[in-house]
């Protein structure tokens, strides 16, 4: 059994340690190199040199799968590879399962197909399932031909299923029973397996026909007498989820329910797989890192340590989006380049009001998001939601632009200029408030992401009406 | 037993059903309103009226508390005060537990203190901890006169750890069991018990001093030998947190380890409570909705039905916060404004400088805070990312330097303003991938969240930098 170092410090610890390894490795590979003359001298810096190795290949072989995996993604690329080139033999398929996404492709990216079909064979079918999108298409039918044909069928059962629903996360590990059997038998059973699949914390009862008839827990064969009879046991109340069911509801059921596994039956009512908290768990950390990454404008999960080249690209598309909208934004300020002229403190005010209605709009889409999220918003009270961020948007709007007008008063002593200030902040923030609403639910009724874009987006309208609507005030009412 | 709507479907309609139900109780209670001469009419209105509060009643009788809190998060504040007051008595404790805390302050505080202590004596010492920091004192400590002293101690323990901490979520029901033992004098205690505490997937080997020796997972029970001795059962490498252990770490471990259950053992090596993946799984979910409230600017939760007063206070903060920076920043232009005068394509194009800037040091910031989050920058490896962060930050700006600067050629047809845009957007670029490492890493540093206030302070220096820059070199080379 390895140890789990249970701590952060201790994992951290951990890596300080082989961050030193590898640094002495390093000293001795570049003194070598130096120093080639010497044939004794070599020969010592080699024995030392091994000398690293071995014991950085003990300290790895002492490491839990998931902590290599934290390792690796804390490593600059050249050490990540130097590391798993120690541990791909041994454990390469469980690290490949704990890595993020890309370090996962850094990690696939340097192994030929030989050697990654060697690596990939160390895992079961619903470990491949799980990896299946980062694998090549033909390192995958390979390494599928060399399982059994039950665990191919279910590798392919389970691909079929996109990223987002229970059928893709599920798993096959289901342990089966008979309603009419006694509990006494069933423990009989169980003492005959080496171990449980993990995460088990109860039996299914199905009919001869692998139909699901409800969920037996562990602890009733624990707190009831052997005699008892498993139907008189079962529950037929539980959560079942159907493969096609969302991933993120299931989530929240399992969040909501303090579930530890849950059947999965399809519509003809068969038990098909068993989906896991420990599954549940990841997806949710997954789906929220996303999340954040997305909001930030980055394309997708991005390894710490990847090459300038791949980072930059990461985060073109976002980047390329903003420089359009800006430039957009920008010809409204294009249009009132007169108006500029003759008063130039518009030029100086003019990104506060921007400003304040993009970070105001921000404010409501991020609670709109979550709201949609969690289901809490319904075409029920969608109107109320309008009203409240309207009233909110036109509350900030009296006291900000009233402040902001009394502040550019101040500067330019200029009640006119004051006064139109406060009357774009004004409407500024009520347009913020609108499209902060707007935008997360049209993209939620078109079926897409509502967070997706949606700070893009907002920022471009807060910005380019926010500068149309103060300039062209400024024009109507100071010229 | 309450069945539990497993999917989001059911859960909505549910929500769908019960608004329908309150749309003819206040129909009727119009009509009444309106209609008080006839009482031979109000009557019968009354008989109406009752009979959908009944209907009410019995749809709710049927929902799990975590599934009554959905609802009341997506109800209007008024509904919602009138499905609580229904269910308040019967499980108004659980629902307590299961609502986010906006919506159980706006609960709680329609509550007077007698009707408060009701709702509360339904809970155990666990769950009161839970909640704690949302009870006024005085309640809290009337309540906790009530239970034994053993759970009282519970409740002061517990509550003495700060949130973040393991000691604040663990639980103190705990199976322990005695090394010396057989299975079968186990089997037989758990027998005599009418249930296992939520989430028990193994018992806690103590010795006679209750210091902790073990873990003897429920599986050892099921798969081995009636004679079989405890002490060759237990597992001794399995995780261990201390209730000083921060709980972000924690939760972490339950997701890299995959665990559904740990034990809690103090510094004198005494087994005191327990962590359970249900209340690891909340933490999770809590803390990464904090962080996307946070990087939006909003203080904390808000109920999406909150007063319009209440949600206006709740975003002050960060937009006071947020107007103070871009006045501030607003002072770069006004030191220029001489320039723009003479050249007002500089007001035009100074806003896309500070944008891009502000967008790019953004991405930065939100990979540094991640990784910061996931304990992947350390000592060792903060000069290399430093240095990566600048080489995307330099190929980023020759890319999208060169683009905008055509651009502003294009515009003008004047190519040192071009040169000029060029020139300001590579710096910026630069400047925003530094400060964009910066600001969270020394936040860190002091111990501080690194997420918080990122945004709003970098877009403070991107902006202010990129108005001085642009305008500085238009200066120093157009004028």
């Amino acid at each position: 059994m390895r140890d789990s170092p249970a701590t952060q410090r201790k994992l951290e610890d951990s890596l300080r340690h082989i961050v030193n390894l590898l640094e002495k490795h390093r000293l001795v590979e570049r003194m070598v190199d130096r120093d080639q003359v010497s044939p004794r001298h070599e020969l010592i810096e080699s024995l030392v040199h091994r000398q690293h190795l071995v014991e950085l290949q003990l300290k790895l072989r002492g490491l839990h799968p998931a902590d290599i995996a934290y390792i690796l993604e804390a490593l600059p690329l050249d050490d990540r590879l130097l590391i798993w080139r120690q541990i791909q033999d041994d454990c390469g398929g469980e690290v490949l399962l704990e890595v993020s996404d890309a370090v996962r492709n850094s990690l696939i990216e340097t192994l030929e197909p030989p050697a990654l079909i060697k690596v990939l064979a160390q895992l079961d079918a619903d470990d491949l399932a799980a990896l299946a999108e980062a694998i090549p298409d033909a390192v995958l039918a390979e390494v599928s031909q060399k399982l059994n044909a039950r665990d191919r069928d279910w590798l392919q059962t389970t691909m079929a299923y996109p990223e987002t629903v229970v059928g893709h996360l599920m798993s096959q590990d289901v342990l089966m029973v008979r309603a009419d059997h006694r509990v006494e038998q069933v423990l009989r059973m169980l003492r005959g397996r080496a171990d449980l699949p993990h995460n088990t914390d109860s039996l299914y009862v199905v009919d001869i026909r692998n139909l699901f008839k409800g969920v037996l827990p562990l602890r009733a064969l624990l707190l009831n007498d052997p005699e008892a009879r498993v139907a008189d046991l079962t529950l037929t109340d539980q959560v079942v989820f159907d493969p096609n069911d969302n991933a993120s509801d299931a989530a929240r059921a399992f969040q909501r329910y303090d579930l530890v596994s849950a059947p999965v039956v399809n519509e003809r009512g068969k038990l098909i797989g068993r989906l896991t908290v420990d599954a549940v768990v990841d997806f949710i950390r997954e789906e929220s890192e996303e999340d954040a990454l997305n909001m930030a404008g980055l394309r997708g999960d991005e390894d710490l340590f990847a090459p300038i080249w791949d980072s930059a690209r990461n985060r073109w598309l976002w980047l390329s989006v903003n420089l359009c909208t800006a430039f957009i934004a920008s010809r409204a300020i294009g249009l009132f380049e007169d108006a500029i002229t003759r008063i130039v403190a518009l030029a100086t005010l003019m990104p506060i009001v921007a400003g304040i209605g993009g970070n105001s709009g921000n404010q409501t889409t991020t609670l709109v998001v979550r709201g949609l999220a969690l289901g809490e918003i319904t075409p029920d009270n969608t109107w109320h939601l309008v009203f409240k961020e309207l009233g909110v948007g036109l509350l900030n709007g009296v006291v900000w632009g009233a402040t902001v007008g009394v502040f550019a008063y101040v500067l330019y002593w200029n009640v006119s200029l004051g006064l139109v200030m406060a009357a774009a902040m004004l409407l500024n923030l009520l347009l913020a408030a609108a499209v902060g609403v707007a935008i997360p639910l049209v993209q939620h009724h078109l079926g897409r992401d509502p967070a997706f874009g949606s700070s893009v987006l907002l920022t471009f309208i807060t910005d380019g009406m926010g500068f149309f609507i103060f300039l062209g005030l400024a024009t109507v009412f100071l010229l």
